[in-house]
């Protein structure tokens, strides 16, 4: 498809642009060939890195975070003619999906992280790190303020602004009821649930006193949720039970849920495999339970439906639930007018709505997907070229691909539907005539747009974003002149770029005791040991480099033949 | 010479216990045979385990500290006929010489910690562990007072008390400046050393303050400092100029000692090579150089003999200089009586003075050995058993190996003198005659005691008293009917069991760069990368357990290829 579509623009580009056509050779035979052609970057030139006189051109590019999306961006991004910034108060990147494994040393905290200076440090571009919190951005002025994010060596905080060119925000979210999801708090966890064994083994405490020490619950039925119960329960049931013998048995873990089921993004085979070994391993899911009161000592739930209140007494709770916005996304989003919103909106290009050259991506942003039905009138009416009126099939063929790749809830609905294209689709509302008015075009297209949905906040989307962002910032100028993207039905030409789209992967919910569930592209699902097994496959290959690579491997290792270690350290 | 001394306690006991005869040979037998009697164990006898009725006749010991001492206490404690608790800060036990590694990276500190729980496990004998800090010794009423070191689950934190029968102290001791060194002083080290790069990475910094910021003064030459000066070093040069490029100039190591020379407690040939290589290396030692004050940005230094001070501008300043007793041990120790003291007083038996069931091990502690000249007199007229007035030969024989084994300083001194015992020392002082009175035994001894030293606060010191206390309690019963100790020169009888005698092994320097130096025993010295090999397997077989060798061997390897990690987590 993607494929495909090049050589349609490349074609277009040749009918525009005769002269290009030597260009093109020589870029095929730099690029390394022909094959560079066929994946997601149809462009693999190689950039002449600017002479020293030539630096003060360089557009700088100041990146807040380094989480997926920045760094993702960091990676792909190969033109040198940036001076890249980055600002960060980590100065890290942590592979967050085995963040779960920290929490009960399944594999330690530092395997899974790898500095950004080394990440970038080998590129042949400038990047210049800064651990600093940004905490003001002024869009108007291109400007951002940003303060260190320690204090003891400086007496107070330095802080500092930093002019852009372009402004790359991945800031990440935070989570809206406790802890947000860290290295820092994947480490205090484990920290707490060693405590709450060594409190339980002092004398002088009652049963009930014991038992409620012992008791974990974990908020949220999501992946992270249900990984960190299957996680903790393998910890007590394999490792704590051998070392401390007398307070074992007190030991439990509840998993609340608001939904009816956990892991409801998941399919339904999974779910209930899921359900059914949490029952088996002795992990109490209250479904359907909604938290409504966190007490020093108790947390109270209600069950939905009836609103009956229970309270749990609790020694340790976890939460896994909703993001929100940082404070200084909210501060950002009220001054370019973006209120009443959980993530900074940005159109189709992952460009902000409401100012120039700043970008969002990951957690802290959210597509604000145009609408077919908004833009009906002037798609009909570039379609119909000749004004008639009425659109027939020739005169829709050409701009077909342009509203697919425009407006990709066109496509979704299609597929729902299992219609090949909008041809059939239009035939399908108007049997009689493959000529449609209007009115009729509005009426075939008229559900289109309930297929629209937000991206999920994972690590996936946030990664896809960065290197889609880097790879439209390598080609920026060539762009600029040779625009790739689909017709601008609200105004005139083609757009830059194609719009961002994403590419759903498999996702994974490890489940405990050497089991997993997997659901992969296309509707198939995964589960049990074999799966464990793909996920330490999968994951191990998506880690970041190589270091990380073998410590994760030898971390898995190490756990297989001793355990995991309870020092609180 | 303990193989000796053996067989002759042997035969000794064989003619005042003609049934003992029996005994002896089954032990042989069920202890592995004859070659158990070389070793520093000389009964390694099997221990029925009690049957259950016989748990309340257990006697209860009390170990306060999981260090060195307490930790090797409990791993050579054999006899089940204890009811052990264990109460200590801390669930784990760490491999502090490896300390200054982990405040590079070079070791992870979770590679170098074992929980005590794992390390009491598998043995045979009941030990309960309380994560808890005991603040008061009740010595009078046999009861320590503690509080758990953690507050959070139980509102308020847990206080509970515990009765013993025997209470074996081995606390530790704290800095007497800065932070007390532990594992997580050393992973706050890290960060630090990872925040001053940071900080002076950041735009808007004069040259002055990134000087100043990456000024790291290292307070104390002895083995722990340079340690870790070079260890510093090294993290600076291998790894942080590649990431830090820009800063890396501005970096600078200061190793201030108020003495003549760093590591003076080693030969001089290792001295002057380490003196050498820092010089080489750029690492500013100054020696002769007190601390007077320390301020926010500089610390001040006195010039020992010109008086001259000098302000160091700082960004990060790492103490390793005298210890002092904890708050508890001093309040205990006022308790008993012993005021004005560095450390808890105890016998050559590691019994506290001034308290029954007492003792004290490790840095807690001192030994305070009794001077040959205070039992002059007393010793005189034990070997003069016919009360003549003077000694001859023959009657000195008898007792020549008691006083020896009483007074270890005896035996120093004449190995100093380099004689072989002390019948030639009597004969040196008196030659025409081997009949002495008094007042010549006397002037032969009288510098006998200028001998006795204090025991350097070492690991090994604590590990061997460990070791040696816990074979005096396996062996409690035993020695109280046979005791194996010297003769008792105040009152009637033999001591139970041999005083304890402290074995200097080799003690290390690594110096970076592959390099390490090290005295041996025997007053042998080697220098060079040869000695990092040594330094490296001896470390590796003197690790707490198989996980904790395997993980440190691993770091080790780690660190060969891909450097240390300078993610601040």
């Amino acid at each position: 498809m993607r494929g495909y579509s090049f050589y349609k623009r490349a074609s277009r580009a040749f009918h525009q642009y005769p002269s290009l056509s030597k260009l093109l050779v020589i870029v095929t035979v730099s690029g390394g060939g022909v094959a560079a052609y066929n994946g997601a970057k149809p462009f693999s030139a190689t950039y002449a890195r600017p002479v020293e006189g030539e630096c003060e051109k360089k557009k700088k590019v100041v990146v807040l975070g380094t989480g997926w999306a920045g760094v993702s961006f960091l990676k792909n991004l190969k033109n040198p003619s940036y001076d890249v910034h980055v600002v960060s108060p980590h100065n890290y990147f942590a592979f967050t999906p085995l963040l779960p494994s920290v929490t009960c040393g399944t594999v330690e905290a530092r395997s899974i992280v790898e500095p950004v200076r080394s990440i970038t440090r080998k590129k042949g571009i400038d990047v210049q790190f800064r651990e600093a919190v940004c905490y003001k951005i002024d869009a108007d002025n291109k400007k951002v303020y940003c303060r260190s994010s320690q204090d003891k060596n400086l007496g107070g905080k330095e802080e500092f602004s930093l002019d852009y060119d372009y402004l790359i925000i991945g800031m990440g979210a935070r989570q809206t009821l406790s802890t947000p999801p860290g290295v820092e708090d994947a480490l205090r966890i484990r920290q707490s649930v060693i405590d709450c064994f060594e409190s339980a083994g002092l004398p002088s405490l009652s049963e009930e006193e014991k038992k409620r020490i012992l008791h974990f619950v974990v908020v949220g039925g999501g992946p992270t949720g249900v990984e960190f119960a299957a996680e903790l329960h393998d910890f007590v049931t394999e490792d704590l039970a051998k070392l401390y013998p007398t307070v074992k048995d007190y030991a439990k873990i509840t998993l609340l849920e608001a939904g009816d089921h956990i892991l409801n993004m998941f399919d339904k085979r999974i779910t209930s495999f899921a359900e059914e070994k949490f029952q088996r391993d002795g992990i109490n899911v209250k479904t359907g339970s909604m938290v409504v009161k966190v007490g020093d000592k108790e947390i109270s739930t209600k069950v939905r439906g009836t609103g009956q209140v229970a309270n749990l007494p609790y020694g340790m709770v976890v939460w896994s639930t909703g993001i929100g916005p940082r404070d200084e996304v909210v501060d950002f989003m009220k001054q370019i007018g973006q209120t009443n919103r959980r993530a900074l909106a940005t159109d189709e290009w992952l460009r902000v709505e409401g100012c120039d050259n700043v970008y969002a991506l990951g957690d802290c942003a959210t597509i604000n997907q145009r609408k077919v039905m908004e833009d009906i009138a002037l798609i009909f009416s570039k379609a119909d070229k000749n004004n008639s009126g009425t659109l027939n099939i020739k005169d829709f063929q050409e701009v077909v691909d342009d509203i697919c790749e425009r407006y990709p809830q066109v496509e979704l609905y299609l597929k729902k539907k299992q219609m090949k294209n909008i041809v059939e689709l239009l035939k399908n509302s108007q049997k009689k005539s493959v000529e449609v008015d209007i009115e009729t075009f509005k009426s075939a297209l008229s559900e289109v747009d309930s297929q629209m949905k937000n991206l999920p906040a994972t690590a996936q989307v946030a990664a896809q974003q960065g290197a889609y962002l880097a790879n439209c910032f390598n080609r920026l100028e060539e762009c600029e002149k040779y625009p790739e993207g689909p017709l601008r039905f609200r105004s005139v030409g083609r757009h830059r770029f194609r719009p961002f789209r994403y590419k759903h992967l498999e996702q994974f919910a490890p489940l405990g005791g050497e089991q997993a569930a997997a659901q992969l592209p296309g509707d198939w699902v995964s589960i049990g040991h074999s799966t464990q097994w793909l996920w330490y496959s999968v994951y191990a290959s998506k880690l970041v480099s190589w270091r990380t690579r073998v410590l994760v491997v030898s971390d898995w290792g190490r756990r297989f033949i001793f355990g995991r270690d309870s020092s609180r350290i």
